[in-house]
C-alpha cells in the first residue's frame, strides 16, 4: 500500500481545470484534510491564474498554519497535454494562452519543495483506482466527460503516462473519418461527438433547424444558452430530441469503449465529469453498443460504472502520484 | 535477460496462421535451431489443421532426436481471439470452424509439457521487441497488416495482455462510424479499410466500375484475382488507380496509428505482415498523417518502422513468452 508510513507529511495537491482550481491538503493515508475551491478565470490568461493557484497555496498552508518544507510535495494534476518530463502544461483547448508554461517549475522555485505536474484525468485514474469505483481493479481505463474528454490508464496496477507523459489522450482518437475538425487538429475525434460540448451543440444546431424541444422553453428562446445538463433534464423529462441526442451521443461514447475494450481488455471503465452525471440514461445504451459490438470474451470482462469520488478524484490522485515517486 | 541460464532446455513454438503453419525449436538463448513450415489449409477445418499441427511438431522432435521431455514447454502463436486462461482459440476469421478449440490442453495431453497459447500478433510483439525493431524500445506497438489487421502491446517491456489476455485487438478498433460491418460484429473497423484484403476489394471494386488500371492485364483480365501484393506492384510500376488506392490504405491506416499515439504515446510503432512489405510507399503517408493530426508531444517521441523479423517474428516470441513464464 501507498500510504504505509504513518507521521509522513502531507501533499498539497492542486487541480487545475478550465472552470476551477482545487486544492487540497491530503495526508499520507490519503485523507483530504483542507480543501479549498476557486473559480479558474481562464479567459484572464495565464499568468492571472497561475496567480490563483499559488495565492490558494499560500492560503491553505497559513490556514493549516504551516509552511512549506512540512510538505512532502506539490502534486498538480492539470487540464491539457501535459510535458512530464520538462513540468510543462504545452497546452489545453480549455486554459487559453496556455503554450509550453512550465508550471512545475514555476511552483516548485518558489516553496522548494518536491512538485509534481501530470494530466487531470491521469490523476482521476489514480484515484479512482486508490480510493474509488476502480479499487483493486488492475486494468481500467478512467474517462472524463465533460467540456472535453480525458483519459487515464491504469495496467497492472500502475498509472500508464508514456515515455513522454502524454499517454492516455482517448478523447482524441478518431471514430469518425469523416467527421468534424478537432481542436487538437485531429478529425472525428470521440470528444468532437460524445463531450458535453458536442451534446449542446448538437440540441441548439437541431433546434436551430426548426426542431421543437421543451429546451427552448427552458432557455428563454435563448437557445444558444443550451447546455449538456439541460438537454440531460429535458431527456429525463421525456423530450423527444433531448433524448434522441443524448442517444446518439451515448452511441458515440459506445463506439468509444468498444475500441478501449478491444485494445486494452480493461476489468472497468469508470465514467467520471458532468456528463456522467447523467447516469444510467447515458451508461445503460454504452453498456449495450459494447456488449453488441466488443470481442465477447473482452466485452464479459468489463464493467461501465460510474465515478465515485466526484471532484476529489483529481487531488486525491495527484497526491498518491507524488507520495508513489518517493518510493520508488 | 531472459536468456540467461545456460544449457536450459529449448522451448518448441508454433506459428499458426491462416495460411501457413511455422514450427521452430527456439534454444534458451533464442536462436532458431531448426524451422519448418507448412500450408495451414485452413478451409478443410480445425481436426484436419490440429493434426497438422502434431504432425509438425513430432516431425521437428524427430529431426533433432529428442522427445517431449527434453523440451522447456511448447508454446503456440495462434491467429484469432485467444482466451489465454482456457487456452482456447475462441474464434478467427482466418481459421473457419474455430470455435472454443482447446489447442492448449490438446497439445499439453499428447506431449506432457507446459504449453502456451497466445495471440499471433502479441508473440510477434514480443519477438520484435526482444530481437528485432523493438530491441530496448520498452513501450512498443506492433501491428501486423496482412490478411487482417493484428497488434500486440508491449508496456514498460512487458507484453499486455489484458485479464483475460484479449487485449492488442487493434485492428478492430473503429475508425468510421458509418463505414462498413466488420465480420468481428463491429463497424468500420481499421482492418476493413486498410488490411490487404482491404486494399485487393478496394481495387476490384473501382476496376468492377470501369476505372482503367494495369491489374486488369496483369490478372488477365481476372479481376478477382487481384491481391494487395497485385496492387502495390502496380502502384510501384506507376499505375494511378492502384497508388490511390495504397494511398487511401495508408491514410486509414495513419488514422489508426494516431489513435495509438495519442492513447498510448509509444516510442516505437512496428509494421508487420505482408502489407508492410510495401515499404515506404506505405509508410511515408502514414508517418505525415501521424505528423499533422496526432499531439505533438507523442507524434516527435513516435517512430513508425518496419518489422525486422520477417516471419520468425511469432516462434521468437511465443518462445519468449514461454520462457518468461517459467522465470515468474
Amino acid at each position: 500500500m501507498v500510504f504505509s508510513m504513518q507521521e509522513a507529511k502531507p501533499v498539497l495537491a492542486i487541480d487545475l481545470g478550465g472552470t476551477k482550481i482545487i486544492a487540497a491538503i491530503i495526508s499520507s493515508q490519503g485523507q483530504v484534510v483542507a480543501k479549498e475551491s476557486y473559480p479558474t478565470l481562464a479567459g484572464e490568461g495565464p499568468q492571472s491564474v497561475i496567480d490563483r493557484i499559488l495565492f490558494a497555496i499560500d492560503h491553505l498552508l497559513s490556514l493549516r498554519n504551516i509552511d512549506s518544507s512540512q510538505l512532502d510535495s506539490i502534486s498538480i494534476a492539470s487540464a491539457g497535454a501535459i510535458d512530464f518530463n520538462q513540468g510543462l502544461v504545452t497546452s489545453s483547448p480549455n486554459l487559453p494562452g496556455w503554450h509550453d508554461i512550465p508550471l512545475r517549475d514555476i511552483v516548485n522555485r518558489r516553496y522548494r519543495v518536491n512538485t509534481f505536474l501530470i494530466n487531470d484525468a491521469s490523476a482521476a485514474a489514480l484515484g479512482e483506482y486508490h480510493f474509488g469505483a476502480g479499487k483493486g481493479l488492475n486494468n481500467l481505463i478512467y474517462l472524463t466527460v465533460s467540456t472535453g474528454i480525458g483519459g487515464g490508464i491504469i495496467i497492472n496496477g500502475d498509472l500508464y503516462l508514456g515515455p513522454s507523459g502524454s499517454a492516455g489522450e482517448i478523447g482524441h482518437m478518431t471514430i469518425d473519418i469523416n467527421g468534424p475538425r478537432c481542436s487538437c487538429g485531429n478529425i472525428g475525434c470521440l470528444e468532437m461527438l460524445a463531450s458535453g460540448t458536442a451534446v449542446a451543440r448538437e440540441a441548439i444546431r437541431r433546434i436551430g433547424q426548426g426542431e421543437e424541444s421543451s429546451l427552448t422553453e427552458m432557455v428563454g428562446g435563448k437557445i444558444e444558452n443550451i447546455t449538456a445538463e439541460k438537454v440531460s433534464m429535458a431527456a429525463q423529462g421525456g423530450d423527444s430530441l433531448a433524448s434522441d441526442v443524448i442517444s446518439k451521443a451515448a452511441t458515440y461514447l459506445g463506439v468509444g469503449m468498444v475500441n478501449l475494450v478491444n485494445i486494452f481488455n480493461p476489468e472497468v471503465i469508470i465514467v467520471g465529469g458532468g456528463v456522467a452525471q447523467i447516469g444510467d440514461l447515458l451508461l445503460d445504451p454504452v453498456r449495450q453498443v459494447v456488449k453488441e459490438r466488443a470481442f465477447q470474451l473482452s466485452a464479459q470482462a468489463v464493467h461501465i460504472v460510474p465515478a465515485q469520488l466526484g471532484d476529489n478524484a483529481g487531488v486525491l490522485g495527484a497526491a498518491v502520484f507524488a507520495l508513489q515517486q518517493k518510493l520508488d
